[in-house]
């Protein structure tokens, strides 16, 4: 195969793992790394030329040589200049920014389709899970209406750990944060940011339309107590931060992502700690399943150097990976979470008075809302002599009637909260 | 993209499927269509133009004007020189056939690389599950050491039945056989020979070396009893039948079929019914999993529909899709199942009086086998006044060494028989 030099930016845990897993391929050559902090770099890594090494990424965008940018350093500043530049040079993309794709992936794809120039982005979407080129062959004949993904590794560990240790919310995450698993600020992995950048792009490619970041609804994980999780288990569920995305009847996109109480006979449900699962429906493929390692050193470098590979094989050949290209001229109409209809799981704190049971059948009856069932005043609830905890599980109704439900519940004498409402995957 | 022609051969299920799931597509034109016999041709495909049907494949395989053959007949005779004769005249070759593949895939590919032409078959193993492809693309930057798989949809269902029902074998193959699911001759399932032309192609591909079917060992699924079930249920396992393929350290592959006791913590132990479940290990990937439905009319057509479209993608290009070329000019060297080591379940059938439990601890620690779990006289097993069930789980040892205890087991006058020795997942 043709030899091919490539620039990589960024040598962090993505880019240290890509530096590793090239080792021994002859005809990829790395030509230049840059990073940060020239002295501050990773210790573990052998057989790195010093000399390779610059802090000024642009002397990788702007070298004649360099065939494929490898844009491992996460971010919208300057990756998206830099990406555009490499662009503008002739130069092909691999990257993992799922952040940079979900927000100027419109905009990048069609400069690189003006340059005849491809960017791939495997490692951007569950790691090293193979999805965005299975989609692009295997499953090119299929029209794929639904997905429902675990895209994000930090949230699932702590969901887990939570589900299996009886924990709070908060314990689980200072020690996610103490092992590595959590950021030092995790806002991006807990209050969905990560999940919501991969599925707008993944939800793009599947459903085959443009889906904007901005207009997915999202809700993270930092609502979920250790009651929930507990009640869910007792009900055959099990709590998953689930990123959503589904062709309606009506041809809207409906993408989201929010915690969601899973059945324990969806396999979703079995997918524990870090590791990440999608699930797809086609038509004529019907459900399938991908699993495996969403995030690390490793994993995330193994889609890169696919990537790479996939580029070296098709670098001569007069098509340059045609059926890589993105160009999706159609923008979705995406639905408003409140038009979604969704079944839920409502954890109420009730005084302990008769009459709460028919307050709350009658709020949900007015709003069009069927119950499906009401654990009150089992033992092994807390119960104190004034209050008492009710869970609920609805039928399938409207969000806006929920919501409106809620309202109701919170002003009526009779409820003294609502905990939590959480959707219910069917 | 460029209109291409193709020739269907075979217009059985998943014939029909293909031919349905490419409506719609207006640059893939099914020029002629080949089947046993025109009036017998299913009913329920609409849209059928008998103009286009013949008797005699070899006119598709000799229409200048088909580029791509798509042979879905099964079997090897005539599928052999059909394929053999339309790679010579120049045709790519889109095939589920996995029983050709396994027992002459050496041949074909080495004579399609020739003829600078292609056979994709995504369709023959694993059915609608992308996996051919995401091993030749996404992951062709990895080492792939094991494969443990559900190939077999048929044998799965039956044996997801029987731990469901805690039913007989036998009733339950009648029952899958009035409803489709298991054929009037179900040898080539329950047997296993389906999993093993599978795993040949399989391991040939990700192991990278070329995996000779007749000597991968294989063992059906026929003595498995509801006893079985129920002990291994108790000790913590499910049964099924895992097609095996992994890399010894000594550079040995290691290919077989047979069932196994798949703990209820490996996610393998969850695929139930007639789903298909794909488990990797690779460097630097880590353990990924695919899953989905292993046959089926349209599942199987989203495979072969796929694999029509990326040869249109690429014809008119300057290679052929470079990276489905298969020519593997390395044979393994592949394991005698004598030489492997495992992990045991045997189910034991011995007099009911004292010493028994020291005549097996003494022939296996002779053969040097540590046991590793040991349940006698527990009373849900069935016990008789005179004998009793044993079931022993052993610690990992040579299969030579199990053989030759099951041997003296067999010999001891206080064992009645050995009902079953079953091969036991780590």
């Amino acid at each position: 195969m043709a030899k091919i030099n490539i620039g990589l930016i960024g040598l962090g845990t993505v880019g240290g793992g890509v530096f590793k897993a090239l080792q021994g391929f002859e005809d990829v050559c790395i030509k230049k790394i840059a990073l940060k902090d020239i002295n501050a770099r990773r210790r573990d890594i052998e057989n790195l030329d010093i000399s390779l090494l610059t802090t000024n990424p642009y002397e990788i965008i702007n070298d004649p040589e360099i065939d494929v940018v490898v844009e491992v350093m996460g971010g919208t500043d300057p990756a998206l200049d830099l990406i555009k530049t490499a662009i503008n040079n002739g130069k092909h993309i691999v990257t993992a920014n799922k952040e940079l794709l979900a927000k100027h992936g419109k905009e990048l794809f069609h400069l690189a389709n003006e340059k005849n120039v491809v960017i791939l982005y495997e490692a951007a979407i569950a790691g090293g899970i193979p999805l965005i080129m299975p989609i692009k062959t295997t499953l090119a004949g299929n029209k794929i209406h639904k997905i429902a993904a675990i895209l994000n590794g930090t949230t699932n560990y702590i969901l887990t750990k939570m589900e299996k240790d009886n924990a709070s919310y908060g314990d689980v995450l200072s020690e996610a944060q103490k092992l590595g698993y959590a950021e030092a600020d995790p806002a991006g992995d807990v209050e969905g940011f990560d999940s919501t950048y991969k599925i707008a792009t993944l939800a793009t490619i599947a459903l085959n339309q443009r889906v904007f970041t901005d207009k997915i609804y999202r809700e993270g994980i930092t609502k979920i107590t250790a009651d929930d999780i507990k009640f869910a288990r007792d009900l055959g569920y099990k709590i998953k931060l689930i990123a959503l995305a589904e062709i309606t009847e009506n041809n809207l996109a409906d993408v989201r992502v929010h915690p969601m109480l899973v059945p324990d006979t969806n396999i979703l449900s079995t997918i524990n700690g870090v590791t990440n699962a999608v699930l797809l429906e086609g038509f004529p493929v019907g459900k399938i399943m991908f699993a495996g390692p969403g995030a690390g050193e490793l994993p995330t470098a193994s889609s890169v150097v696919g990537d790479i590979l996939a580029i070296q094989r098709d670098i001569g050949a007069s098509q340059v990976l045609p059926m890589m290209r993105c160009c999706h001229t159609v923008n979705s109409t995406q639905l408003d979470i409140n038009e979604t209809e969704n079944k839920y799981y409502i954890l109420i704190t009730a005084a302990n008075v008769p009459g709460v049971i028919g307050i709350i059948g009658e709020i949900c009856g007015r709003n069009n809302i069927n119950l499906y069932s009401l654990l009150q005043n089992v033992q092994k609830y807390e119960q104190t002599d004034s209050t008492a905890q009710i869970v609920v599980i609805t039928g399938k109704c409207k969000e806006a009637n929920i919501q409106n439900a809620i309202s109701e519940l919170k002003n009526s004498s009779k409820i003294v909260n609502v905990n939590n409402l959480i959707r219910v995957m069917e």
